[in-house]
């Protein structure tokens, strides 16, 4: 909780195999210190009309912006973008300092 | 982490007080101990072509989805549910069980 976010919420092209795209986003979590945390979800639950066509999310947590910033030019964030955006029919993208309203006692 | 994620992201009407919307939201989470956790954030990094127009996230954890169900049909989200819709222009609800790929170690 807490620190930097990088969050990813997209659609993915019909035809694309979702589970090449974790494994090598995996892999570049795993590479990159910068990166604390990575959780990631298929949406289950969500009316088609609450998700609106997108189906997954990725957070990332950084411990300040700063070592976002270094991760967008890291050479394997760098390779592995070109993958992903080729693979992604719809995204949004939002990075924001996280605030942590409630927390477990 | 982990758990079971409900994520909104949103784009705020543009006469909306973002700020009495978030203190409904907080105490809205502090009020439902299915909550277990609350973060949110509003972007300050990520260029308009990657955020669409969107501009806050949230996110929410249970421990399990039956929590997050118990949650939607709770009185008091029902009744901040009508203030949100009012207040914003455009939203993605995603909501899943979480994968942690990496934790702090």
């Amino acid at each position: 909780m807490g620190g930097f976010k990088h969050l990813v919420v997209v659609k993915f092209k019909e035809d694309v195999e979702v589970e090449v795209i974790l494994k090598g986003m995996e892999k570049l979590v795993s590479e990159v210190d910068a990166v604390k945390c990575f959780e990631w979800g298929q949406d289950i639950e969500s009316p088609e009309m609450l998700r609106q066509g997108f189906t997954h999310a990725f957070l990332m947590t950084f411990e300040k912006k700063e070592d976002y910033t270094a991760f967008t030019t890291h050479p394997t964030h760098i390779e592995f973008s070109a993958t992903f955006v080729a693979a992604i029919d719809k995204f949004v993208v939002l990075d924001f300092p996280s605030v942590v309203a409630k927390s477990p006692a």
